[in-house]
């Protein structure tokens, strides 16, 4: 499978769309922001560029896609405003593979800008907006050209399914019943791709010049932990239920795997400093339930549903991936038995995802 | 009406899209290459950047979105072989309004790029892409970030409908029978757009950097020629009828007027003198037949119908104008009776568009 062809969050506003459902990924960016902003200052302060280029790598397209870059430039206004300077130029580059829905951020973002000068007063910006289609896996802006790079939620995708997965019968990820060669096989493809892209990265930065990443990942030593691919675990039931109903066939599932790796901060800060180009600033850890709502005060009745508030949000993430791979058919049956599942798990045991952030600076 | 809201090529890639009845407009790019591949070469051997940055205004979505800018490329290629220089990074920047089909231009880009580098060989390269959303009457771009600007048939867009039109009755356009008062508001609306246009771009364009405009305009001093007018008022001429048979209100018809200015060379020489931002390095006048099939060796025989193929390329530039004004339910009937009057009129006259196009360097 070319992920670069297939992934992609699900796209449009509607019910199943990802912009309705990235509710965790928001929390995930509100709640590693004061790491980000800290950075872009820092940044900031240290040259105080008469332009900043600024690029979030995977926007995805929804309400997410300009809540970090606004909050990152507020955060650069507030300072400047501080020590009274004129604002710079922003540039904001907002990248995701070309399957993303960019006409639909396209079409937000003359309100998005109205409002961002309104609530900033005069002497803002301009901030300049460009879409950038392509795999992060990939060289994707000129040289020395960016001063910081934002990611949250995306690097865990790997630009392919790892080969040699053949020996994970019965699962769609790695899973303490894998084999060992299938976790060697993930792990491999999770350093080929995180490697290139801290080189691609080292290109496009300025000396100096800072990234903060957040991944999908896992406090554990070992790949195969629950924390990370129980998620996953429970979607593979949900399979393997419509395999012994002969609903789904037992070599399509065999043959499906998650083109994903959620690593561990100790496998990140190891992969930064063999590639070399960086240094590390900061590595944290960070939670969020799977369910966002939970905290919420005003539920409506449908987000009282947890599963069905997971399903909904691994269905705006994983549906192109399955349907590429098991066609359209079968789709609502699999997220309705997911949902099922998710709720049935989620009211005996706690239920977190696991983020690790690392705040890095390019080498002068 | 707000024209950047509305104003938009019909996307995708169906029977009625740009991107399939867009030949008039890519003959265009083609007979004005020359002049703009001399430009280009011209900017990158007075200095030799080791990154060439390139935008198409109103780049629109088809086969002629990549069209102007790997011509551009290859020619500036080919001198930097000839010269024995390192190839320059190239950074193309893809512009049109929010409701252009970025998606679709998106997804073509890797084969492109692809196919580029094959034709290209070793040494070429990287080429770096983007999208840029907005108006070309507001700033695009970081303050001199552009070494060249490429526009092929978008700046007789208006950025509005010019206000003062009430006495164009019985017309959607400049029209013999328009008052003078209507000749002038258009003229005046061109005035402030291209002024506003100039400036913007004076800002975005290094010193030294050229700009290469082709417009849809016209040979004579009198506005309401025929030569530029004439392929609306049959427009008017299909939507007057409809008003007499009562499937048209007459007040929805007397309201309606294409937010277009197809200038003269004089007119445009006399706005880019009085901007004062710019040298004239050349002001040449060409032209194409309304029907570009005209010449093709193998025509289906829906392309010998050459009434019909210039009704197809009409809507596929006007129809969200016209939907956005009169709704969905008249569109079909319009076009059929329009196809059918421009035949009947193609038979019986020489029908071509005029092309103004200007090449313009940034004052040091």
């Amino acid at each position: 499978m070319e992920v670069a062809q297939v992934l992609h969050m699900n796209g449009g506003r509607g019910e199943k769309s990802y912009a309705e459902n990235s509710l965790v990924q928001r929390k995930v960016i509100s709640i590693t922001m004061r790491i980000a902003e800290e950075a872009i200052t820092n940044i900031y302060c240290s040259t105080f560029p008469t332009s900043l280029a600024i690029a979030d790598l995977g926007c995805s397209s929804g309400p997410n896609t300009l809540y970090a870059v606004s909050e990152l430039v507020k955060a650069v206004d507030e300072v400047r405003r501080k020590l009274g300077h004129q604002s710079p130029e922003y540039q904001v580059l907002l990248n995701d593979l070309p399957g993303n829905d960019f006409n639909a951020i396209f079409k937000s973002l003359a309100g998005f800008q109205e409002n961002l000068k309104k609530q900033m007063g005069d002497g803002f910006g301009p901030c300049f907006f460009a879409g950038v289609p392509g795999s992060f896996y990939c060289r994707l802006f000129r040289a020395k050209s960016l001063h910081f790079v934002h990611s949250s939620y995306s690097l865990m995708w790997l630009s392919r399914v790892p080969e040699g997965l053949e020996g994970n019968k019965g699962n769609i990820y790695m899973a303490s019943t894998s084999p060992p060669s299938v976790l060697k096989a993930y792990y491999m493809q999770f350093q080929t791709d995180f490697t290139l892209f801290l080189k691609c990265r080292s290109e496009e930065l300025v000396a100096g010049g800072r990234m903060v990443l957040t991944i999908f990942g896992r406090r554990s030593q070992d790949p195969s932990s629950k924390e990370c691919c129980y998620i996953w675990e429970l979607l593979a039931v949900a399979l393997n239920e419509m395999v012994l109903e002969g609903t789904i066939q037992e070599e399509k599932f065999d043959s499906f795997n998650i083109p994903q790796y959620t690593p561990s901060p100790f496998e990140v800060e190891s992969q930064v400093k063999k590639e070399g180009s960086f240094t590390i600033d900061r590595l944290e850890i960070s939670q969020v339930n799977w369910n966002a709502y939970d905290n919420e005060v005003h539920q409506s009745a449908a987000f009282e549903d947890g599963g069905y508030n997971v399903a909904r949000c691994m269905r705006a993430v994983a549906e192109p991936l399955l349907v590429s791979h098991f066609g359209e058919a079968i789709i609502d049956e699999v997220f309705s038995r997911y949902g099922e599942i998710v709720a049935s798990r989620m009211s005996k045991e706690k239920t977190e995802f696991v983020n690790v952030t690392v705040s890095v600076t390019r080498k002068g």
